[in-house]
C-alpha cells in the first residue's frame, strides 16, 4: 500500500525535470513577505534542541563538543587572552534537530526527481544537497498541536496521529506552509526521562498522511519526533511519510525539534501561526544541516 | 590608549552584576516586533559563507565534512535507503562564519562583567555562554556599506574603518540594531584568490569606533571580516573591538559573514535596514556557533 | 582504607623529583634484549579490541570512522584513483583499547610525582604526558590467566581478583615485566553479547593488590577490563588501582585489551611469557593513546 | 611506461585470487623469529613522527586534539580526577605517520588481486582494508639511508632516487624484508622549517625502482616521505611506487615516517638491521591506520 502512496504523491518534474528544491519553490517573496507580518508581539522562540553531547539511551551517537582553549590558559594571563572550542555532529538519527535535505533518502536507488542514489558519493551529494536551502528557509508556520487537541500533555511513543486529527485541530493549513507536528516528546522526557526511540518508537504521522500532505501542499515538514511514527508498520517502508515527502514530493522535514514551548506559546496566545525561520549551515554537498528554528510571533 | 578606550567603553553592571547576555538585553520584543515590519518584498539574503571544508591559504582548520553513508551502499537496493554525513568545526578563527559568545574573549582574566576567565572550563563556560543565545538573534539589520561609500568594490586587507566613516554612509545607527559592516572581502576573494589574513589581514574596524559602539549602543556588530582591522597595532591590544565589545560592553560578534549579496540587495532597493536573523545551535556551554545569518527585506 | 595504600605504595622521587616516566624507566635496554630472546616461533598476538564504530550499550561515546573518498569517486576512473578516511575518538573509558599516560588521574589534585592537576590544561598536559612513551614501551610480557586458574571462561562482572590469585597463577612476576591480567571479558560478550559495563561493572582487581603491585614492581600494568574491579567499594576512591599505580606508583595501565587470543596461544603452548610491544601513537601532550599492542611468542 | 611496468611487476594471484593481505603474506613466524633475533642491546628508536595538530604549510588538514576533561576541573577536587582527551585525523596525506592498506589506491578501478573500487564503499572497504594487519606488522627491517650514501645531510624535495642508488647502499634485502628508504626529510625540516609538499615535492623512489622491488620481494616499504618522488612526472601515474607496490604487488607501504632517529642509530652502531615492529590500530573496514612503528636494535 505504501507503494501506491508513494506512485499517488509523487510529483517529480513539478518544477522541471532538474528541479532540486522541491516545494521550496513554494516558498515565494510573497509568502515570505505575508509572514513578516504575521509578528504581532515580537516575541522569539527557539524551536531546536539543545545538542546532545551526553551519552543517553535516546542519543547512541552523542555530538562531539570540546574545548581547544579554554580559561586555565588564561588565568593569571594580562590583557588579551581567549576561549574557543570544537563541535562534530552526525545529525540524522532521532536526537538532534536537523533539516534533511532531499538527498537524505532513496526508494528503489532513487531520490526527489528521479535522480539516481549514485550523486550521492562519498565526496557529498551533487543533487539536491542542502545548498539548495542557503538563503534560509522562511514562511508562514502553523502549529497542530495533537496533545492539546486530545486533551493529554503528551503522546506515547509509537502512537499514531491519522490526518482527519490534523484537520481536527482546526488550524487551516495553507498552500506553502511550514507545518510542525506537536506530540508532546520532549514534555514526556522531562517528566520520565530518555527512552531508546529506536527501540520504543516516537508518535508520529500515520502513513496515509501523505496523502493529506499531497492535498495541503505545504513548503516543509517538520516535528518534534522524525514526522513518521516508529516503529514503522511495513519493513520495505520503514518511514513512509520521509519517503513519500523527501523523495516523492520534495519536501525538506525538520526532525527532532522542541516543539514544547511553542505549543505553550501558541496556547497562551491563542495562536496557531507565526513567521518561521530555519537558517541551515552552508554545508556544501551536505545531506542536511543541524539547525536551531526560531518561531516568531 | 586601548586600555583607556576600554575602561571608557565598560559597561559592566548595566543589566546587573549576574547578568550574562549584555546587549542582547536591548532585543526586546518590541524591537523585534518593529524589525519585523521593515520587510516589504521577502526577499531572503544568505549571509553566512559556505562552511569551508578544503584546506586553503585562508582556512588553516579546515572543518569536517564526511559522507557515513553514501548512495554507494543504495545503489541496487530495493525501497528504503538513506545518505548521511558528519560535519565537524572549530568555528573561531578567519574563515567560517560564525557567533562570539561574550565569554570567548577575556581582558586580564576576566571576561564580560567581571566574571573570571576560570569559569570557562574544558568542560565548557559556565558564564555567558551561547546559550543565553537559544532564542535567537533577532533584530532590525543595518548595513554601512564601506566599499560603497568609498566607490571602491572592496577594501584592501588591513585597511582600516574610522567612526567618521561609519557615519558618513548615512545610515542611521539605534539602540539596539545588528549593525552589519561591509568591506568587500568576498569580492576581493572571488576576484584575486584566497590570501592569508593572520598574516596579511584583514580590513575592519580601527580601534577607536570603540567610542562610537558605546555611543550608538547596538545589540549585536558584525563584519564580513573579524570587526578588528588585522593586524592591530597594539601587541597588548591585538584585537581591541573584540575585547571592547564582548568584554567590556557585552556586545555579540558576528564574524566571517558574507555580505556581498546583501550589500548588492540593498544598493539595488536603496535601502539599508531588514530584518535579521541568527539563529545559533544550542551548544551547552559553548563559547559561539557557526551560523547563516539571514536578511529579511 | 585506600588512603593508607594510596601512601604506603606511593613512590614518589624514586626516579628524581622531575621525572615524568615512572616505571617505565624499569625498562631497560637489557630488560628489552632479554625480552626479545624469548621469542621462538615468531607468532604475533594482537591484543587490541576492534576500534568500537557502532553505537552499543557498553559504547556510549562510538568510535568515528568516516570515508573521505570511497570508491564511488573511482568507479570508472581510469589510471589513479584512491580511498582514504577519518578516525576520531575520546579514547579513554570502557571500550577502546588504551594506554593511560600518568596525567590521566590526579588524587587530590596531584598527578604522578606530585604534580598539580593544572599543568593539565586544555591545550594538553604539560607533565607526564603520553609523549614520555614516544619510543614505544617494550618488554618482558607475562599473562596471569585468572578464569584458567578458576576453571571457567571467564569471571563474571563485579568479580574481584585478590592477590593471593595473582600468585597462585604461578607465573613468575619480575621486577619491570609487562603484566597482564585475563578476565575472560572478551569471551563472555562473543557468547552472550554486550553488557553496560557503567552499571554492571567489570572484573578486575581488589584493592589490595595494589600492595602486590607495589612488592612486584611491574613496568606496565595491563588487563581486557580496566584493571580495577567495577564497580569499586569506596565511592572516595573508585579505581583504587588506577590511583594508586598511575599516580603513586608511575605505573602506566593498559586498559580494555583483548587477552582471549593471546591467553589461548598461552594455554596452548604452555607459556605465560612473551615479547610484548606496545607503540602509542606520539599525541603531544596526550592523556594517552589508542594502542593494538602485540605479543610476540 | 608506467603501464608496462605496472604489467610487468603485478602479482596478482599469487597467494590465490581471494588473497587480501598480498606480500604480507611473506612475514612468516620463521622470519618474525629470525627477525627478533636481530635484537642486541634491546634499543627502542620509533619511527612515527609526532602527530601534527597545528595548521602548517606541510599540513593543510591538522590532526584534531581536543581536552574533554582537563586538569582546571581537577582543581580543589578532594580525592578522585581524570584529565583525558579526543583525537581525530585524517591520516593519509603527506604529513600523518601511517600505513596504506592494499585498498587505499586503484589502477583503472581495480585495488589489489582485481578487486574492484566500488568494494570500498562509505560505509569503508570490503577488501583488503587494514584488517588484515589486526595481528601487527612484524620482521626484519632493512635502513637504506640515501644522504649516508651520498654523503649529505639530506636529498632535496624532487630528488628522485634509483635502483642502483638502493643497491649501492651495500645494504642486503631479502625476501620479506620490511625496507626503510631515509631521504633525511626531518633534518631538513628541522633545519630550514616546513615546506609546501604538495608544491615543493618529496625526495622519493624513481618509477622504476618498481621493478627493483618486484626482485627484491618485500613485505613492506616504507620512507620517511611518501615513496614515491614527488612531483611525479607522469599525470596519469602521479605515484607510480604506489600504484605498483599497493595494487600490484600488494605491498603495504608505511608513509611519513621520522628515520632521522633510526639513521642516527644505525650509523652509530654500523648496522642496518632490526627488528621492526607496526601496530595498526584495528580499523574495521579502514583504509589505513596511523601508526608509530618501533625499531627495536
Amino acid at each position: 500500500m505504501s507503494a501506491e502512496l508513494f506512485e499517488a504523491t509523487k510529483r517529480w518534474g513539478r518544477w522541471g525535470e532538474d528541479d532540486e528544491r522541491g516545494a521550496l519553490n513554494l516558498l515565494t517573496p510573497e509568502r515570505v513577505a505575508r509572514a513578516a507580518s504575521l509578528v504581532r508581539e515580537g516575541v522569539t522562540v527557539p524551536c531546536g534542541r539543545p545538542l546532545a553531547t551526553a551519552p543517553a539511551v535516546d542519543n547512541p551517537m552523542p555530538a562531539l563538543h570540546h574545548m581547544i582553549h579554554a580559561g586555565d590558559l588564561a588565568v593569571g594571563a594580562k590583557g588579551f587572552d581567549w576561549s574557543g572550542d570544537f563541535i562534530g555532529v552526525a545529525f540524522h538519527g532521532n536526537s538532534v534537530s536537523h533539516v534533511d535535505a532531499l538527498c537524505h533518502v532513496f526508494v528503489d536507488g532513487q531520490m526527489y526527481n528521479g535522480a539516481p542514489a549514485s550523486e550521492v558519493t562519498s565526496g557529498g551529494a551533487r543533487r539536491s544537497s542542502i545548498d539548495v536551502a542557503d538563503s534560509g528557509i522562511v514562511g508562514r508556520g502553523v502549529l497542530l498541536d495533537i496533545p492539546r487537541l486530545r486533551g493529554v500533555d503528551w503522546l506515547e511513543p509509537g502512537d499514531a496521529i491519522r490526518s482527519d486529527e490534523l484537520d481536527a485541530t482546526g488550524v487551516t493549513v495553507e498552500e506553502g506552509d511550514i507545518v510542525l507536528v506537536h506530540t508532546g516528546r520532549d514534555r514526556r522526557r522531562d517528566r520520565h526521562g530518555a527512552w531508546n526511540s529506536y527501540v520504543d518508537g516516537l508518535a508520529g504521522l500515520d502513513a496515509e498522511c501523505a496523502r493529506w500532505l499531497y492535498d495541503k501542499d505545504p513548503a516543509v515538514l517538520g516535528a518534534d519526533g522524525v514526522s513518521d511514527v516508529m516503529p514503522g508498520s511495513d519493513p520495505e517502508w520503514p518511514i513512509p511519510i520521509h519517503m513519500c515527502a523527501l523523495v516523492g514530493m520534495g519536501i525538506h522535514l525538520l526532525d527532532n525539534l522542541r516543539l514544547d514551548l511553542l505549543a505553550d506559546a501558541c496556547a497562551e496566545r491563542g495562536r496557531s501561526e507565526f513567521l518561521f525561520v530555519v537558517a541551515p549551515l552552508q554545508i556544501g554537498g551536505g545531506t542536511g544541516s543541524p539547525v536551531n528554528p526560531i518561531a516568531i510571533l
